[in-house]
């Protein structure tokens, strides 16, 4: 009797294969789901859940900000916990029989959006890095910069302050690059696309046979990177342990940071990004980790003096941050500059046509104008057209942007006196396009580089001041006005990501965010206060050091002696490869035909392992690796199924990151390390635990 | 013009599938192949090639022999190298046009037998244990038994005497008990199944288009397994490092042996295996494992001294020797007993009826009514018809086996006067029986016990000679007796199975390991000796230090204490298994109907991990998961290609031994140590590598 049940299994499995290939669209299953207006979209449980686990996470942040520095990423347990939250109350609601308002996940993504504004300004904020760095404790380990112009120990009431003038600003230059990054250049942002394919898994309408699959598919691959992420905790005792730290092609590439770290979150990145880019991130840490710093290390002594600390930025360290920063301006500026100048015709178009409406509410006119040459299916149609419904008109931006500009530049000169009204508004200024930059690389790769571009400011900011003007203290000020813009701007471009793909109207989204920021600014402080109040803070004997800020300190320690202490021929290579981005951008978009262009590699995803290393890359590779295998395989399927493996991968990693960060706040230690040693050093060893 | 491609693929996709159904018979693939006379299977080259790599093989073993003292088996090797050494040399034969016989599978599997016979030797020799455990340099290392009547140095006449004696034996021994366990119990024998799927896989004529799969499966899955060998390769300088020592269930699970160590040849065997082995193993591994050695442990100090080196056998360690032998004992003499019983009824009847023709020669007729329950197949027809058609007649065995008996008795007291003529007439009147119990184990589990029953020799013979009449010597001697027996006896019926799964006729085996085990004799002492001479071999300073002989005196040594030496309630405990043994058995064969009796687990499977540990019990049930999981989702393709799947990853790990061996031959080291340290060590080695 089994034959025939077989034959019958088979067959349907292959109904289902041609099903697939007539359908691959996400959205069709959400045909008959009405979009509530914005203004419903924001309802009060979501506020209530946001600021419950906006305090959560605030303190799992704090906490591990002031001991490891080490912070996950918590997008996705705010999706979920959010989801799991309202679902159970709007469950027992039902039961009672007094629902009035059934859980949307347009109100899912507001609490998420909410959630991450809230629990960003803990990370942002600088409490483990430049804020807390100020401080007398920190000062004092070491020799130089200790005096009170370059001191100012930690109050509640300057803090949510400067916190209130500073974190707003980036939001405000978020709205306008809004439609840029999302629409017309189609970014990734694979956490934002990942978190919004589990927001639409779960809130999928039972029924539909291939949304069935997909959710079958995302849970199945959740539960393994979750699990997965578990199984790995295990052997994590210690630095440098378990599979994080699997030097896959052997020890001298693990110390270039050349290695496959087994990370689901970024094998699922992989999957989701274009091949263009995860290739560019492997050539980017080919060039930089395999060619340059090596050849440059081998100048140590010559080009810059060989007895620096590591973290020195005038060693190797100063090569890797100006070189990376300057590919990342080149290419930010050029794409910057080049959406300025065709932003500036179609106005200048539009002004001309007497046509009132402003670009960015250029609803469905604008995008359909300016996605013609894209092929637009249902899907991309419908949340274009929910995307640009409820727009924030340019204006109010600007003249929110300007006002806060306007607040903060006599008032933060008063909390540091060391900073001068003027750096701020020349900071201001470059803010956006630094925004953009961040954005777009985030967008195109899921890192953001905010504490890079603080340590530019803290390096430039207080080379301007000098050390007997407090540059020390003024630098890490500087660091905070720009760390807040640009890592603010990421994150909530991510969150605006996850709103385009589930619907949510962008002025929901907005109020969201301005509200979770506000709490953020007033919650994160206070969580600080309580740690500060209740442990030996910063004390080299305490549980609570916070490695982090010193590190920061000492890089402004450092930056005060401004450009003359840039080692030798580091601005000359700056100037090279500023070029060099600025150049592939022409060959991409302008010089060369599409035939070829495209296998021009893209300055921005080529930089960023400059500074962080290729470790993700050979990740990312192997996602690609994966997709392209299973694309020649089976087209179909993995067009129909790609997308919900990914993230998959990259939500189940992402919860784990919670249960992870309260076991360390539980101070549960895992077992066991998995160590790699050398055969000499493993020799060492074995004879030191033999006694 | 992609999508038709598409649907093409999957057309052609299941029409395999549905032939994948009607044929699962490789045999089928060599119906028009002519399977040559036994003779003609015997040509010169095959000797030629099998003297070639049996002394490749035996310096290898030898190396290690007298380094680590671990030897891999290296039957796949010898199976492959003898395949290619021939099919390059009737290439070139059949490109100059003088190639006058065509190379076929039987031929290979004649080269395979007689490599493995010879170089076989090297290992039952006991070169690395207990032959030079009988030296002077060894003796020093200990006060006891450190005298002239308790030493023999080695010298080559003796040794090669000896070797001729004792190596011959197995082979008569053996030559009954083919038909029992390859066709009557049709025992698996997992290496020798997957040598023999390899060997059809290169044979398989092209075109038949299941057989083409089959071998690509195969073919994947062997450089899989191989590569996984290489890959983990890297990660294992110094002990207890790589994956072969993954804590995968926590660092206590690891010391009582529990772990998964990613051992591809398990995981292969595993599905070879029948469920019911593979859970009895796992039962028996925590039986002992998890209950009995724990307890017995907590008794230390109480049943037996506490501060007992953990190799003597008045400790733990006789707990885990006596009882495994017992369970083993139990099932083996119990399928031993119902053999002899059901044999004489047969051959009672046979001579009743005046049938004059032998039991095992009793070709189809005899097969087909032993297998009369079985459902016959073509394949399985053909086979038997092969492997019955050249017998060699039981009188024949038993002569030779007399004959042997005869020389040995009077000869080998001569070369070891401590040993008594009369030991050596019961060694070889039980030995049959425990080749029986060896060869029955090893075709249910793949592991060969040989080391185990020779420590029970070196206990019983040491103890009934006696320290003052050089029973430590004799105790040495005895087990160099049985083990070779036992060991050659595993051994050749694995290649039995090889030869009935390839249409080998069993007289141009025999013939063949007659030729292997006689160059065996020659070549492993003259290989020894040049080691010998050449190296300052078992000297604690030298690389040769021969780890496994001074354990194997010191066995020796703590045996001829005796009986009264054993540790507490020892006796009583292995008698209780033995019964238990007897009980689960009758249950399984008499008592219980076949519907539960298939729940019963196996004694002798249960006995393995009793001395060995549980870790390849996991492997092995990771295997008989996958085939289960894959039977669910598939189950005519798991019929069709777990075999080749199986093999696959059998070989390829068993081809990685031979680089392996190579390298550490030629003294290359792996170059990293992935280690598994507790929190606590962990803590304690970071303290210690940052100085």
């Amino acid at each position: 009797m089994e034959e025939p049940t077989e034959v019958q299994e088979r067959r349907e499995g292959r109904d289902e294969g041609e099903e697939e290939m007539d359908v691959v669209s996400m959205e069709s299953n959400f045909e008959d789901e009405v979009v509530l207006p914005w203004k419903e979209q924001l309802t009060f449980r979501a506020f209530v859940v946001s600021f419950i686990l906006g305090t959560l996470f605030s303190v799992i942040v704090m906490k591990l900000n002031l001991t490891t520095g080490i912070i996950p990423s918590l997008n996705v347990a705010a999706g979920l916990l959010g989801f799991f939250f309202v679902k159970t109350w709007t469950k027992l609601l039902e039961k009672v029989g007094i629902l009035r308002q059934p859980f949307t996940r347009q109100e899912n993504t507001v609490i998420q959006t909410c959630v991450v504004a809230c629990s960003g300004i803990a990370f942002s904020g600088g409490f483990g890095s430049y804020l807390f760095a100020m401080s007398k404790v920190v000062a004092s380990k070491s020799s130089e910069g200790n005096n009170p112009t370059n001191i100012k120990e930690p109050g509640l009431g300057w803090m949510i302050c400067f916190l209130f003038i500073v974190s707003f600003i980036g939001l405000f230059s978020v709205v306008p690059l809004r439609k840029i990054m999302i629409i017309d250049f189609n970014l990734t942002y694979p956490s934002g696309t990942a978190t919004a394919y589990l927001i639409n898994g779960f809130h999928t309408p039972t029924g539909a046979k291939l949304a069935r699959k997909q959710v079958g598919v995302l849970g199945r691959f959740f539960s393994f990177s979750f699990l997965w992420g578990f199984i790995q905790w295990f052997y994590t005792a210690g630095d440098d342990c378990g599979f994080a730290r699997f030097p896959t092609f052997g020890l001298k590439a693990y110390a270039n940071r050349f290695y496959f770290d087994f990370s689901s979150t970024y094998v699922g990145t992989g999957m989701l990004c274009p091949y263009i880019v995860n290739i560019s991130l492997l050539l980017g840490s080919i060039l930089s980790w395999g060619i340059l710093w090596p050849i440059i290390d081998g100048k140590a002594g010559d080009w810059y003096s060989a007895d620096l600390p590591k973290s020195s930025l005038h060693s190797l360290n100063g090569y890797k941050i100006f070189i990376s920063i300057a590919l990342i301006l080149g290419d930010g500026l050029f794409n910057f500059v080049t959406v300025m100048i065709s932003t500036a015709n179609s106005f200048h178009k539009q002004l001309k046509n007497k046509d009132p409406g402003l670009v960015t509410t250029a609803s469905n006119g604008g995008a359909s104008s300016s996605s013609s040459n894209r092929n637009m299916n249902f899907e991309d149609r419908r949340r274009i057209e929910f995307f640009m419904k409820d727009g924030i008109p340019l204006p109010y931006a600007i003249a929110g942007y300007v006002a806060i500009m306007a607040i903060a530049t006599p008032i933060l000169p008063r909390i540091f006196p060391q900073l001068k009204w003027y750096y701020i508004l020349v900071m201001y200024l470059i803010a956006p396009a630094l925004a953009f930059c961040n954005s777009y690389g985030c967008g195109l790769t899921d890192w953001s580089l905010a504490s890079t571009y603080g340590k530019l400011a803290i390096f430039v900011v207080g080379a301007l001041a000098g050390s007997s003007h407090g540059g020390v203290l003024a630098g890490l000020a500087g660091c905070g006005v720009m760390m807040s813009i640009v890592s603010t701007a990421s994150d909530l471009m991510q969150d605006f990501k996850t709103g385009y793909l589930t619907l949510a109207s962008p002025r929901s989204m907005f109020v969201s965010q301005v509200a979770g920021t506000a709490m953020g600014c007033v919650i994160a402080p206070s969580v600080f206060w309580l740690f500060h109040k209740a442990f030996d803070v910063g004390s080299p004997t305490s549980e609570y050091q916070a490695p982090y800020a010193t590190l920061y300190r000492n890089i402004s320690i450092l930056g005060v002696e401004g450009l003359q202490g840039l080692p030798a021929h580091c601005f000359q290579l700056c100037c090279v490869f500023f070029v060099a981005a600025v150049v592939l951008d022409l060959l991409k978009c302008r010089l060369l035909p599409k035939k070829w262009a495209q296998f021009v590699p893209i300055p921005m995803a080529l930089a960023i392992p400059f500074y962080v290393g290729g470790y993700f890359a050979v990740d990312m590779c192997i996602g690609s690796l994966i997709l392209y295998a299973w694309e020649r395989v089976n087209k179909a399927k993995a067009r129909a199924l790609s997308r919900a493996v990914a993230s998959g991968l990259i939500c189940g990693d992402g919860l784990w990151t919670l249960p992870a960060s309260v076991l360390s706040l539980a101070r549960v230690d895992p077992p066991m390390c998995m160590k790699f040693l050398s055969a000499a050093t493993n020799a060492q060893v074995d004879k030191f635990l033999a006694g």
